[in-house]
């Protein structure tokens, strides 16, 4: 008989969830993907207790995810920036959005699209832009706000 | 200055690792694209304790990830079964292996293969068959064991 752990050993699945499985580190990372760099701004986007960002941002650049680069001397401040090996999460967390966005759709639209750079278009679930057809790959992708995230700020606003 | 946990309501993101955003859940939701529909399966399997995988599946027949079905009256066992949002995760899943296979490579070759049924050539990251060319849907592909799995068994053996 297999030992219990036996596919977790094995299982390109389980050794991907070891480093991003857990709810806190796929929110750091989609905010790294939309350009936040800095403690303070990925605190205040995932909502983490501060020692639990800590954790997950220690571990994501012991294996490599994220990047730790001294900005400010004094006091000494660090920013996190996705490595390549990062920034290959993309499609991951693309296909979060896209089942995200069709089973739990948000009032006033999508929050948030993933955009072809080039013409404007959204990318579909093969990474095809659906206005121009190109083949997408991660530098042709942005992740903007889109009709839900800005009405939900209307909404606010309007409080 | 807008809640902290503003981002959390409106983000597909967020809103989709609610339900999926933990490495238990994922590691079922690997084993009901196995196949695999019964507790105990799921258990010698995922590894999970007891408690934490009859919470995590009762949350995702919540969700209607899973469904529960009486399969035997005395005693009462159920098993779970992925329903149509729940199948809908394969992209998902696709993308976590292919990053898993890249990233953490495991001896003797990848552990698991997402095989097009139709001729066996292996799905590519946008879907693609790489033999035929064909676009693959959720139903024209199935998640095999590839020669890591086979490896490690074989070297399981050899002990």
């Amino acid at each position: 008989m297999l030992p219990r752990t036996y596919d977790e050993q094995i299982c390109s699945v389980a050794r991907a969830l070891e480093v991003v499985g857990e709810r806190w580190t796929m929110l750091v990372i989609r905010d790294a993907f939309r350009g936040k760099t800095r403690f303070a701004q990925f605190e205040r986007s995932v909502g983490a207790p501060k020692k639990v960002l800590a954790d997950r941002l220690e571990r994501l650049v012991e294996e490599g995810v994220l990047e730790r680069r001294l900005y400010q001397e004094r006091p000494e401040r660090y920013e996190y920036l996705l490595t390549k090996k990062g920034r290959s999460l993309w499609r991951v967390l693309a296909q979060l959005i896209f089942w995200g966005d069709e089973h739990y759709p948000a009032e006033g639209g999508r929050p948030q699209l993933l955009k072809h750079i080039g013409c404007g278009g959204r990318a579909d679930a093969r990474f095809h832009c659906m206005k121009c057809g190109a083949e997408l790959e991660r530098h042709d992708i942005e992740l903007v706000p889109g009709p839900g995230l800005k009405a939900a700020v209307a909404g606010l606003g309007a409080v």
